[in-house]
Parts: structure tokens; C-alpha cells; sequence
């Protein structure tokens, strides 16, 4: 495991207001680590609601399946996380343990075992002992208070070097309404849910299917924009939660998507989500460069999008942008690989605004070493013309670094 | 560039018989390299048929273009490769060096340029002065000789570190024929096409079409079957020529690759493939350990195939492996992203024998300690039942070492 904050990490942490009817707590449970918080518990205020998304992994883990059944009946009243263990590929016990850690939940927090939410992350395929939790969840229930929001974004860090939080305001009407969120990622970020874990919670009152919507448009851009290496997880889960206490102070019910008082919650939500999903690639394993990756010119959104990934995941590029090398040969062969609509001689490429390439061969003007300087730089804004249409799409990565393997060749042992 | 010679290259080189028809010399022409061969000349004698397969890249090199456009004559008088420059995405003046090329190789053999095959490998995006070849390809054309195959293996070499060659006989008929062949490889190797440069000579007598058939198939299971990175190169050919010299001695004329006197070289022709993708992957870049990965009990062969791609292109799993660490979870995460049909609770996966995993959880008999020996053997046979059905698929892959980053954080400065 990492322990030196990631260079990349934000300077400065927001300060993170409560979010009225969510109260959390953390504790040492001893799942895996030592000497730090490795499990949380949030508990909210009846009539709360809440919307996810999950791993598109067709071996999903025992609590994103728990999850994924829950969310039929659209409300909540705790959720539980924990870090050190991801309760996956466990088989039939990975389902006993999910069940005891949601009755043991239940029981603390005084509700049905249906209005409890799980998420584990850590080592897969390892068995979670539940019985850890036990005593455990009553007394966090019991301590459970309002704000924290950084002591829980710690308790469920896995190879993260630096706990993601991130908030905004927005009005309903007339009324303020707070969001504020905290994820987990690391590795294992890909889309088809990019984060690990993010949790979400506001106090609009915002009906359940409707927060879902809210949530599947928000991500496209968002967590879905961002990838590390590529692998997708078995955990990937992003979890909205909406109290609706502002509907004390005047907030207007939403029960659509649809509704025009949304607009500024939308926009508010999407900055949420935008800051995490990058802090997430600030903090890619091993990574030394945020690697921002814009298509322009292609046939459509989702063509830019597929070669923009293409690009995003590709290890020669990821290398070569560690080695702080403008080699934009590689980025033609991650193009070219891509499937999608692609003309040689039409491609221009830009680093961090210094156009390399033009037209399919490479800039007369371009100028070695101003780019060298530039390559220096942590951010990295790599841009891709592809001179063919209109569509374009944005997404974040890191570069591979010799850190990368290293962090993952010992994780486990 | 890498210097020490993989430890996962075979312990002896075979000898290579000259086959008849075919001349071959090697030079320095200073393309990029010091003090080492660059390019290689192949002669072939009148009659000679070609087949070839390229990348499926949308942005091919200039030289798969030329291939491809000169393939439908189905003949060849020679053959021109250099390594240093891969003239890809050099735009017009890649065409113009292609065509300087193959005019001066064509004035060097005397034949048409119509008959002239070209490739190229090494950095892409720096224009290719083809009058380097000015002369070289003359005096090459003069001393060229049958047999020196490891010598032209050596010339298209760039960050290889052993040369790859193959041989193997068969009978067509009553009389005996030999297929030798060359390859490199080691970086941006992904299927569609998976080696970066690959050439197979021999003396059958056998037309375009159906030699272009025996090689499409022939690929299938061997060089679509390997992968370093997941990168596809804009290089990528693979070239069989068919100089009908064994028909002097005896060998039928076949015109069908349907004929049933071809089965014992068809077979020889697969043991060649497979031999010289088997040492692409041996040599795949920072490379300490051959992965072959075997999934079985897939819903078709092909559903087999995507699998075992999503395993083998895994950073996660590939970090593992490199730390010699059974890290089961990571495959199960990398059957869960390939999106085709599994079982969670019916997977089943053994390391080089053993099995860890069984019906979705940890294998109650698995000994940690067996399987960390194991885990050490520089091979490491992986292999995943999917418990669906009858398809089968075999890959091979390599670990993703530190030293894959280095070499490639430092290629091209």
C-alpha cells in the first residue's frame, strides 16, 4: 500500500456543511487494517430517498446485488460501508454476510433490514466476517451525529492517498439546499461505474425515481468520464441519498426529473460529481499526471467517447506521458485501434495547447522543446482534432508510472 | 531500448534450412540505429505468390497501405523491411518514401514496383528518408543468399531482445517442403494482428488465393492470439511467400486451400505461427513471466476468447502476476468487465494446476503456500471455468513488470 499523499491532490479541502436528517459515525472494526476506521455508518431521518449505480461487472459482489434489490422500494435509513474487504466472489456467504450486516444494522438503527444500504471495497473474494459489526453499528448508531463528512470519506479509503469530498449549494425555489458527497477510488476505476464507492447526500426532497434520473444523466460526464487502468470493478456502487428536510423550510417536493425547479440542483449535483470523479484520477495508483483527454471532430459523442477511452487506456501512452514524452505517434496508434471512424491524414493533435500534429503528419512549427517544458507539467491536456464531424466528448485519466506496479503487484501479500 | 535478453527466451535457436527461391541479405542504413543491421532484403525467384494480413488499425502505415494495394497481384519479386522508422503517420511524405523505396528496390532486383512488399517498424510520426536505401538496396540485391534467416531476423529487430525464427517441414504430395519464418515483436502487440512484423518463406507451390487463406486461418489461434498491452500497432503485417520451387522436385501445384493434400502443411504452417507468436509474447516488453490462459465452459469460443482478452489485457492481473501473487479476485473482476456470459456462482480458476477458486468462492482445499511456489515458475498456466457450456479459447499473454514502464517512459527521448 501507498502511503505518500499523491502529488496530485487537491491543496485545500472544502469545508464540508452538514446535510440536515444525515448523521454518520466510523470506527476501527479490525476488518483488515490496523489503527484506522474501516467501517461508517450513515443514518438518516425517515422519509429519506435514495437513488445508485452500479458496476456493469457481470460478477457484481454480494453488496452491490444486495443494493441493486433495495432500491426497488426507493427509501432508506442507514447505510453501511466498509473498507479492507469487498465481499466479492464469497459465494453463498458473501449473501449470509450482507444479510448479518444488514440485520445487525437494522437493529441498531431501529428499521426494516429492506431500508438498509451496504457497500464494502478491499480484497475480493476473501470471506467478510459480519460478526465484526456486531455492538460495532449500535454504538455508532448511538453516536451518530450530523457533518463529518471527512472522517467518513477516510473510513473508506482502500489505496486512496488523500480522503475526496466535495460540496455545493443550490436553490429549490427559494430555498437553499446542500449537497454534499465522498468517494473512494484508487483503482480499478473504469466506467461502467468509474469509483469504487461515492455517496451522495442532500436535503432536497426529491422522490426516488426521480433522484434516479438525476443520477444516471449526472454520471455520463462525470464517473463514467474517468478511468485509471481500465479494469472495472465488482463494487463499483454511487449512492444518492435525499433527506428532504429543506421541505421544512419551504423547498418545493419533486416528484420529476423533468421539473424546471431542478435546474440549478442539476447543475449544483454535477459539479459534485465532476469534482470527485477528478479527484478520483488525482489520485489514480501511482499517478504523477492528471491527463485530461478532449475529442474534437469525430462523427458523433459517443465516437469521441469510445476514442478518447481508447486513448485513456492505452499503456504506451500512459507510459510515455510518464516519461513526460509529447509522443503523439502513440496517441495516432491509440486512434487507430479505437474501431471508429478515423482519417490519418485529417488528425491533428494538441499537448497542453501546443498543437505536434496537423493534417496526418507531424506540425512544421512544432517546437521541441517548448512542448518538453510543457510535458512537465501535472496536468495534461491532451487534444485530439479528428477534422470529421461534430461530435466530442472529455475524459480524465492518469499516466502508468513504475508506482502503478508496484502498488499492485503487493497489495495483496 | 532494453539490452538484457528476456529470460523467457528459448535456450536454443533452431537451425534454419535455406529454402528454395528465396535470397536474403541484411546492411546498416542508418535509419536510427548504430552499429547494427536495419534492413533486410528479400529476393524471391520468379512465380514467387504472396498472402498477407495487417492491422486492423484505422490508421495504418504508409507500407501497409502499399501492401495492401499490392497484394491483389498476388505475386512478389522481393521484399524490403527496415527497422528504426515505421513510417506511420508521416502523410505525404510517407507515400513518397514508400514509393522511393520500392522504386530503388525495384531497380536493384530488376522487376516492377508492382512486385515490391514493404514494412517498416520502429518510431511513428518521423518522416522516413527512403534515399538511405540509395545504393544499400543495389549491393544487397548483389550479395543476397539463400538461407541467413537469423541474420534478417536480427535486422528487423527494435526493442526485441533475442531474434525470433521458426522452421518446420511438411510433405505436399510425396515431396518434402519447408516453411521458415521470421518475426519481432515485443511492443504493441494486441490481436488485429498481434505481431508487429512477421515473414514466412517456403518452397510449396501453392497460388495467392489459397495461400491467403491458409495464412487468415492460421492466425487465428496464434498471433490474434497474443497480447502484450492491448495496443495495436499501425504497423502490424504478417507476409507468406510461396516460391513453388519444391514443384521442380515434385510437389503438386495446389490452387485450393480446400485441397486435402495440404493437411500436413497447413499443420507445419500453424506449428510456425504458434512458435513465433509464442516468442512474441516471451518477449513481450519487460516481460518475467509467459501467461497462457486458458478459458474453458464458455457459451461459444469466441465468448471464450473475450474473456480470456479481458484477463489477459488486465493491468490488475498483470501486476499480480508479476508479484508472483495468486490473486484470483482480479480474474473473477476480469471475467465480471469482458460483458459476456458468466456465472459468478459457477466459476471455477487454478493456477498452473492448482485450483484456487471453485463455484464462486475461495477452493476450501487451496494450500497458500503451494500456490506461492507455483506462482514462482517463470510460466504460469491460468486457466477459468466458466461452467456455461463447451467453448474453449487459449491466449497468451505477460506480466506487466516496472521494467515495461521504464522502457517505455524512456523509448523515444
Amino acid at each position: 500500500m501507498s502511503t505518500a499523499v499523491s502529488p496530485l491532490a487537491p491543496t485545500s479541502v472544502p469545508d464540508m456543511p452538514p446535510v440536515e436528517g444525515i448523521r454518520l459515525a466510523t470506527a476501527q472494526a479490525g476488518i483488515r487494517y490496523k489503527n484506522r476506521t474501516d467501517v461508517l455508518l450513515a443514518v438518516f431521518d425517515k422519509g429519506t430517498t435514495v437513488a445508485g449505480v452500479f458496476t456493469r461487472s457481470k460478477c457484481p459482489s454480494a453488496p452491490v446485488e444486495w443494493c441493486r434489490a433495495k432500491l426497488k422500494g426507493g427509501k432508506v435509513r442507514a447505510l453501511v460501508v466498509n473498507s479492507g474487504n469487498a465481499n466479492a466472489f464469497t459465494g453463498k456467504s458473501g449473501r449470509a454476510s450482507t444479510a448479518l450486516t444488514a440485520k445487525i444494522a437494522a437493529q441498531a438503527v431501529g428499521c426494516s433490514v429492506n431500508d438498509i444500504f451496504l457497500a464494502s471495497t478491499g480484497v475480493i473474494g476473501e470471506p467478510l466476517d459480519a460478526t465484526k459489526f456486531d455492538g460495532v453499528l449500535l454504538s455508532l448508531a448511538q453516536e451518530a451525529k450530523e457533518g463529518r463528512f471527512l472522517d467518513a470519506a477516510k473510513a473508506i479509503m482502500t489505496t486512496d492517498t488523500f480522503p475526496k469530498v466535495a460540496t455545493a449549494e443550490a436553490k429549490i425555489g427559494k430555498t437553499k439546499v446542500v449537497i454534499s458527497g465522498i468517494a473512494k477510488g484508487a483503482g480499478m476505476i473504469a466506467p461502467d461505474m468509474a469509483t469504487m464507492l461515492s455517496f451522495i447526500f442532500t436535503d432536497a426532497p426529491i422522490a426516488a425515481p426521480a433522484l434516479q434520473v438525476l443520477l444516471r444523466d449526472g454520471v455520463v460526464d462525470t464517473f463514467n468520464a474517468v478511468t485509471i487502468d481500465g479494469d472495472t470493478s465488482t463494487s463499483d456502487t454511487l449512492l444518492a441519498f435525499a433527506t428532504g428536510a429543506a421541505a421544512a423550510r419551504g423547498a418545493p417536493k419533486i416528484t420529476r426529473a423533468s421539473d424546471p425547479r431542478l435546474t440549478a440542483f442539476r447543475r449544483a449535483l454535477q459539479t459534485v460529481l465532476a469534482d470527485l470523479s477528478e479527484q478520483v484520477a488525482r489520485d489514480g495508483e501511482g499517478a504523477r499526471k492528471l491527463v485530461e483527454i478532449k475529442v474534437e471532430g469525430a462523427t458523433s459523442k459517443t465516437s469521441a467517447r469510445r476514442i478518447a477511452m481508447s486513448i485513456a487506456n492505452s499503456p504506451l501512452v500512459k507510459t510515455a506521458i510518464a516519461g513526460e514524452d509529447a509522443n503523439w505517434g502513440r496517441v495516432v496508434m491509440a486512434v487507430g485501434k479505437a474501431g471508429e471512424p478515423a482519417d490519418r491524414d485529417k488528425l491533428s493533435i494538441w499537448f497542453n495547447g501546443i498543437r505536434v500534429a496537423h493534417k496526418g503528419a507531424r506540425d512544421p512549427s512544432y517546437d521541441e522543446e517548448k512542448v518538453s517544458i510543457a510535458m512537465k507539467n501535472p496536468k495534461i491536456k491532451l487534444k485530439v482534432g479528428l477534422g470529421l464531424g461534430k461530435g466530442k466528448d472529455r475524459v480524465l485519466t492518469c499516466d502508468l508510472t513504475k508506482d502503478y506496479v508496484a502498488i499492485n503487484g503487493d497489495y495483496r501479500s
